[in-house]
């Protein structure tokens, strides 16, 4: 990618704010919002079925996250799915956990089935379960995964029209017609709850401005990538790791980005 | 506000440790916890119908946050709410997001309606749309307001007869009889998820051992806010500003929020 | 204890990662998941009713933890805790606020009646209130308690047939046969939220992989407060001492474990 693209999309970021709807876990729910903040973006979390397709009118994207899915919670990830279908603004969708119980697999389903999915973001195991490879997940870590993971990438992005996101030590991103590898980030980002929840809610802030969603989602996932490397060699431990990891992506600017991304196309 | 007063209302905060109960959303109520226990103060969280009412019966003082609101949380907020007036025990409520959808709007009145509200705590947004006057919010940030803010507080403080505070760059704080300017606080606070749930928490602290709300809740602002101009300036980024905003709040002694408190009266 | 077997449980909860399934509070349940992390152990958070039978499948210990009970989080805990026991795995019960209303003390009655739990956790006043002693709960925190802490805790684990841990200034550990105090910890640890959620994680993690509940515990008491003496000499206040905290126990190692473990047969 080019690095004018890469400061391009972050600035616009930076000076539209967009709001990000998330209806996500409430685990890693408060990282989600942080994270939102310092990429320079607005979070809002709202989840009653009430008030979540309003929610959604106000909204540059939305964020699903099944990490403590139930029932009630599902219904208003539909209404607000659709909601955002209606606005054509993005769904990022993350099946956390997919695969683990037939109740998260039967709902990923009828998500992917019921709402146009934009951007699904998984680790390994929980987007071979979604693309009907040979997968597992074992709680919401990515189990044992057969087959070659672009290639799986690439079935489920032709099976949902959705770009697709596997993370990983190298993260995978397969559009329709375009494929990136993202080679930034930091181990110590697999040693805190809550990373992979955060990527997208930083993917959402680069979708809202920026509809080609490959790209988009390519040059938030290196620009998170840098934030923790950048967070890594200040910290003591994972738990000094987290606020460290705010400070960097608060703190890191479009021509950083541009310079420190590591992005092939494959 | 006479020095002694401000010492003396936090000697009682730390002395009595407050048990307060909130009824508050999913994103930050972990940060309302921390920042009680830094205050001084001792935190419960419940919602449960079957026992919200009996809770309150423990508590010095009740905080309710519509953050993530949903039909049953609503329910108990004012089961809680009306336990609490039978206690005379303050209310403090944050409408987070009202304005943004009809269901919070709904909601925030019906509450004004079947609950005496000892103080109401919002950004602009909030309170200008309270107040019916020519105001917005989208997502839970403050949109658009018009008109002077003092007017719009005492118009709402005479409509409820509450004690009203709007937060800002400059908080104001409305009394009956008496209106305050609060200038302590940092632009950092507005740069984490929290800080305005966390005010909440803090002026409920204060009110439960000072039942001079405006006064309370203009000294719990100085307080805050004085923690957060200590934080700013020993952090690297919103990041580590959050943990060193419960360690300056922790530290803050009453002799020091005399000195650095800067609360005019209007 | 000897100190190989302390070194040993702890290099199995790092060589094995055994996946613990929480049903837990929303205040703390982030901290719940990073201390599971630190530890060595893998973190999984659900709660529906449609799941929680399979995900405990996956499990190799479940925490039950009642901080923010509501009667569905109570079906669903039950469910969980009967599907543990068919699986023989064990289940950490911490019954916070019991005896603080009666919903929490007829839940925590019922869940003891109807699964077998492994490990009662809890502070003076729960514990006192589940052994029928003269005790008391104020909110979440302990109260007043009567009576000798050890014998009241050797008459519920007699009443239960659980392990039972009170935590406190020193923590006891009462078995079958065997009774442990538990001297390691820090003062620290009171001042933030969590800490209380966080030591039954840690038990859990440690009882995952040693059937010797008594010893597992203690051991993970030790550990957690090793961790939280060396957090609090690097912090600057309770806001910095919880990343340290996570720091702390990432960085432990069986061996100074084993070195700076207090624990007494009693």
């Amino acid at each position: 990618m080019e690095t004018d693209i890469l400061c391009n999309i972050f600035r616009e970021v930076r000076a539209r704010r967009p709001l990000l709807h998330h209806i996500t876990n409430y685990v890693t729910v408060n990282d989600c919002a942080n994270i939102t903040l310092s990429t320079g973006a607005a979070p809002v979390m709202a989840h009653a079925k009430e008030e979540v397709e309003e929610m959604v009118g106000h909204a540059g994207a939305l964020v699903i996250n099944m990490g403590t899915l139930d029932t009630n919670l599902g219904e208003s990830m539909l209404l607000a799915g659709n909601a955002a279908n209606g606005r054509k603004i993005p769904v990022i969708f993350d099946p956390v956990g997919v695969g683990a119980t037939r109740f998260r697999t039967a709902f990923a389903s009828r998500l992917l089935n019921e709402v146009k999915v934009d951007v699904i973001k998984g680790n390994a195991g929980e987007i071979g379960v979604l693309a009907g490879a040979d997968a597992s997940v074992r709680g919401v870590d990515s189990g044992h995964m057969g087959g070659d993971p672009v290639v799986i990438c690439r079935d489920l992005s032709a099976m949902t029209g959705a770009t697709v996101v596997m993370s990983g030590a190298s993260d995978i991103v397969c559009g329709k017609e375009r494929t990136y590898i993202v080679d930034n980030g930091d181990p110590m980002m697999g040693r805190i709850s809550g990373t992979g929840c955060m990527a997208a809610s930083v993917i959402a802030a680069f979708a809202a401005v920026h509809p080609g969603y490959p790209e988009a989602s390519a040059t938030a996932l290196a620009a998170f990538g840098i934030a923790g490397e950048h967070a890594s060699v200040r910290c003591q431990g994972p738990g000094s790791f987290k606020p460290a990891l705010f400070d960097a992506m608060a703190a890191l600017s479009p021509e950083v980005l541009a310079r420190e991304a590591r992005i092939r196309q494959q």
